[in-house]
């Protein structure tokens, strides 16, 4: 490998990159990743809400800026993402699953299935982005389905099922995870 | 005043919320407790965003919750609400003001009018709603307004702007500030 003239060795990322483009990147560094494509070429305003933090205590030094010295982590009561496409309030949820077999309800909080079925009730596309680590396949779901399977008997849904429910979002360098173009074929007009 | 059986002092709440209702609640209060209102009767789906704050340290005590011991607060880089609402993406910003005679520009972050542009240019209904609290009056502006005149040479827009150019939202209990009905007027087809 050729060196930057200043002596300092590049950053080892392209041939890295090129073998397994999603290879140690988060699937929520991915789609943040993705929205900030998306919105650089004004395709589309979609961010993930900060993390939600209850606040107990706040120090204000002297000539610094104000500093959260106690809080805790709240469970979130709406989904991670939304923001807004071609006129459409967008709204989902994403989720990274290391088992090879199934993808455990337990990660999805009760409350973010009813705020998905909420905003699914007003209009909004609203679906959960689910990845197999172990296979670097990242599925849509729509929200209806998920719903759907969580409200019955079963603890996980089996990983055939996203084989024949889920649609395998495209991947590449930019945007990493292309889920509006799976937008753009179910809900938009284009082809599936 | 009549007390409880128990005792205990009723809480002095009505005699004063009859005479005024917004005495001594703040902007966000209010908002919250519409939004609260609209998710209950299934009219709308809409949320404040959590506060954006960076974490720094946290600490795993053994049999207790994760705490934050270290974090600040970041500048937001969007608005503080959106959601969905008939279809259609929602997304504002609100400010209390406490001047009696204009509203400083200085009160809105750069990205926050950088991101009113944006969503409106995607097709969302985005607005800013100001509230002059020494007159209890709430008003609705329309994003383009704001941004237009933030563009220009002001640094402040006078209160008479907004009697000529901003919509007074309805106020009472419950919603307390019903900005939806505004949003119906102007762009849902109904009257003005």
């Amino acid at each position: 490998m050729i060196n930057y003239p200043n002596g300092k060795k590049q950053k080892n990322t392209t041939d890295k990159t090129l073998s397994a483009t999603n290879r140690g990147m988060t699937l929520e560094n991915d789609i943040n990743l993705s929205n900030d494509f998306y919105l650089e070429v004004e395709k589309a305003n979609i961010h993930k809400k900060p993390t939600p933090v209850q606040i107990v205590t706040v120090d204000y030094p002297k000539r610094s800026a104000a500093k959260i010295s106690e809080a805790y982590f709240k469970v979130p009561s709406t989904t991670d993402y939304n923001g807004v496409y071609k006129g459409k309030a967008i709204d989902f949820e994403a989720k990274e699953c290391s088992s090879k077999t199934s993808f455990p309800f337990s990660s999805i909080h009760p409350h973010q299935i009813k705020h998905l079925k909420s905003v699914l009730s007003h209009g909004a596309i609203a679906f959960v982005i689910i990845r197999f680590s172990k296979y670097n396949e990242t599925y849509f779901v729509e929200a209806h389905k998920v719903i759907e399977a969580y409200s019955g008997e079963k603890r996980s849904l089996p990983y055939d099922w996203f084989k024949q429910e889920a649609i395998l979002i495209p991947t590449g360098l930019c945007p990493r995870v292309d889920y509006l173009k799976v937008i753009d074929q179910l809900y938009l007009g284009g082809q599936k």
